[in-house]
């Protein structure tokens, strides 16, 4: 039963990613998880917020995974770093026809005001993923308020990428974004002298 | 009976930021507007789609003044206006205890793969806006394609910045992708030489 469960989650982020939380209904889930309908109450007693609180946690730190394809012990270049991440970005709207995107941004914004259950777990998958970030940019020499501020600039810079470029369906917003981050890295890197 | 279809439109707008397209019925708009229920078929004859798309392209036009709010004839250091719109920035979320964020992008999202007349309005709107800026930027002696490059980048700090913000009820992302926007321009205005 734990592969239903499983399913029923991915399905969960796939949907809310495409269509939000709102516009996405507990059944639509289940039958693209191919499960059930009782299952979802069986593993979500707390229905539709339980799904989307957990949805956007278990997907999110998934997410964390990212950094660690693109910062291996054997990178030694910040800069090519930033620029393979950004890169791989302007593929993945591609590849996908803009269809992929953050798994917890549209989430987010509809929930900052309307639902703090949801609004904490966003906020808790962001802190995740700044003090990742954080930690691993910390192998490039940066100290760690400069790792910090790095790590928020590329996932900021990465948001609002993904914002842009899949509504303009252009890849323009991604390619410039990459290159904001480089300008920050190379002065966060100049300042260590 | 224009004043009623302004105040829905105002009243669409607002809901729609806060709470998204899908998470917002037509019947809560009409109610926070004050109009009668009839009134949302008279003017929007197409119904929820008609005025979401009306809303999207009024609420976004109106965001092109905030540029002309920051670049004013008087404005002649560039950097110190990418600082007063960002600081204005971290005032607002603080002011409205992190409601305010941009009108169109948690729709942007909801319908980027769902809804292509939607989406439409919301990439019309980024597109108004990038135009828009370019052309203000270009005061500062940026070539087009510079003053491009700097809009874009100033507008996705700027959707990033309230997505981690807004959810995270912090200041700092807003804070930290000014400082991005700025090196992106200082590094802009040492190319020119």
């Amino acid at each position: 039963m734990t592969g239903t469960k499983d399913r029923i989650l991915a399905a969960g982020a796939e949907l809310f990613r495409q269509g939000g939380y709102a516009g996405t209904g507990v059944k639509q889930i289940v039958e693209t998880a191919g499960a059930p309908f009782g299952s979802l109450y069986h593993f979500f007693p707390g229905g539709k917020e339980q799904l989307g609180e957990e949805v956007v946690r278990s997907s999110g730190m998934q997410y964390i995974a990212l950094f660690d394809l693109f910062i291996t012990p054997e990178t030694t270049d910040l800069i090519d770093c930033i620029e393979t991440f950004f890169a791989a970005g302007v593929t993945s709207l591609l590849e996908t026809d803009y269809v992929e995107g953050c798994p917890i941004a549209t989430v987010a914004l509809e929930v900052a005001t309307t639902n703090e259950t949801l609004r904490q777990a966003t906020a808790d998958v962001f802190t995740a993923w700044i003090d990742a970030g954080t930690e691993r940019l910390e192998k490039f020499g940066l100290p760690p308020a400069s790792a910090r501020t790095l790590t928020i600039t590329l996932i900021t810079s990465l948001e609002g990428a993904f914002v842009l470029a899949r509504s303009m369906r252009s890849t323009e917003p991604m390619a410039v974004a990459g290159t904001a981050v480089v300008d920050v890295a190379r002065r966060l890197l100049a300042e260590l002298g």
